[in-house]
């Protein structure tokens, strides 16, 4: 009988539940929207609703659940510290959801879990030094050390949107300045766009018009669209946010020295000539003994890498339990 | 019977050997000029004298050499890709020196092998996730995650005077810009010295009079010395240096999350206070999650780290080969 896993992408709008096999194809899957007013006891509940209808009539045998949340975690007991996007404190959701569900439970943060995915079964696989850089509304990252995903000393290594790229930089959400995603992040271009159209509405007329009128519905996404149809300012926001990711990942690539870099994330989605950039960038800008071996490539898993890494995880962790 | 093992630490200037058992200690050591012009069989004869020496009358049992050499090394053949100091490349030091000494040879490179000191016998003693920040003329860095030295993809991770701080800061010697030792390091602080002594020559008088007027021969360590006496330009380029260093560890405690961050090196040492100005900074501008359970320490082991460590990694790679 094969082995599977069920992954838990839990959002603060919607949550993703999958069986996934060993070989990380997805086998059943259910996306609902995130009871988030309902408070821990209701989400657990969705989720144990949902894995009970995908594991009751399965043919494989189901090795546990695997959690990936926005939020931060407690390793060994699988508590949830803090998530602000579901507005949970100290919530012990390993315990509470394998009770519920007469099922082992792991729990990881969202970005591990994305990469965990990509490196098993995406564009990280036969890999075992890798970063993978997630570019969405803020960064994350995960960073596979010699075929180990590296947790760090209280369970949050990766926090890469917060390494400091210019000193002197944007205040950032976290209180300090100059963070890499203050100029790459999705927020981050998206205010940068704010502040350039402020100085300069006849330059930002485009960008403006695309809105609607109202600068401050200005998003990366609309950025990135200005720039595909040949805006300047656009243009100039794009060359900006890249320039800032180069910086970002040479600073990685220095001090990791991974062979394989991995980006991901909406705003590379939506820019997906910044790979290139990285790529071209990274090979000028970094030392040369650390990129020499170094393959800069494009996450593939899209929105499934959360549960399909999520499963992985749960399979590697409770195997090597037993 | 005890076992031991022999740290070479070989530099462009001196070499030191020493015989160091389990607990760390130095049994026997040695130190002499190196003969660069002599080249690699010249420094080969040189260090195998001194290894029979300190071996030959030795009441323990030997577990073989650990040589730290200052450059790129490759790992598993132990061939020193390039040694600029030594004005080295592609010498096969592994197999040269294990065939002169009859026993087993292990090379790495510097500051790694101060890290492996620092690691098993100083500052970072029973602490598995740990940094050292080598704050020399260069700035140089060893990375631990769970129990094990991190080598990278093509061994050579931990190159953290190479992050990028100051995007749009002064040239590197790497060729890249506004890396963390341009501000931070040694050769960065004096650059910066030069700068504003020429800028300001006034202000700069007092780090004029120190050089006795030659303004190219303000080096960190005079900076340092005008520091302690009081001095205004001195002081605000060690701000500066301090402000760059803070902003290098919040990005290195951000994407590791190590649990010890231990500082050493030339410019620590003629700056200690720096390591405090590290730990406020650090906790005022890191991530609250990254940082509650940091410790940071100034490294214990002094110009013995190189040696101690390179027999350090010696033992354990040995020990883990049988």
């Amino acid at each position: 009988m094969d082995l599977s896993a069920v992954g838990v992408d839990l959002g603060g709008t919607k949550i993703a539940v999958a069986l996934v096999n060993e070989q990380g194809r997805i086998l059943k899957s259910s996306r609902f929207a995130t009871d988030v007013e309902g408070g821990a006891s209701a989400v657990v509940a969705q989720i144990t609703e949902s894995v009970n209808r995908l594991v009751g009539n399965s043919d494989s045998s189901v090795a546990g659940i695997g959690v990936g949340v926005a939020g931060q975690i407690e390793a060994e007991s699988g508590v949830v510290r803090f998530a602000p996007n579901l507005d949970w404190h100290d919530v012990p959701l390993q315990s509470q959801l394998s009770a519920a569900c007469n099922l082992p439970v792991v729990i990881t943060n969202d970005v591990r879990a994305i990469t965990w995915g990509e490196w098993q079964f995406g564009a990280g696989k036969g890999c075992d030094n890798l970063i993978c850089a997630f570019v969405g509304t803020g960064i994350g990252g995960g960073v596979v050390i010699d075929g180990n995903v590296v947790s760090g000393c209280s369970n949050t290594a990766g926090e890469i949107g917060h390494i400091t790229i210019d000193l002197q930089g944007t205040r950032c959400t976290c209180g300090n300045r100059g963070c890499l995603e203050t100029l790459a992040g999705g927020w981050g271009i998206a205010h940068q766009a704010h502040q350039a159209v402020a100085a300069d509405p006849a330059a930002g007329a485009k960008l403006l018009e695309m809105a609607d009128g109202k600068a401050e519905e200005i998003s990366a996404k609309l950025v990135a669209d200005a720039y595909q149809k040949g805006d300047a300012l656009a243009k100039q926001l794009v060359d900006k946010a890249g320039e800032a990711l180069v910086a970002g990942m040479v600073s990685l690539v220095n001090a990791f020295n991974p062979c394989r870099l991995i980006l991901g994330g909406g705003v590379i989605d939506g820019l997906p000539e910044l790979v290139e950039r990285v790529e071209q960038g990274v090979g000028e800008k970094g030392l040369a003994a650390a990129t020499s071996s170094l393959q800069v490539v494009t996450a593939q898993l899209d929105e499934n890498a959360g549960i399909i890494g999520a499963a992985a995880f749960a399979m590697q962790s409770l195997k090597s339990e037993n």
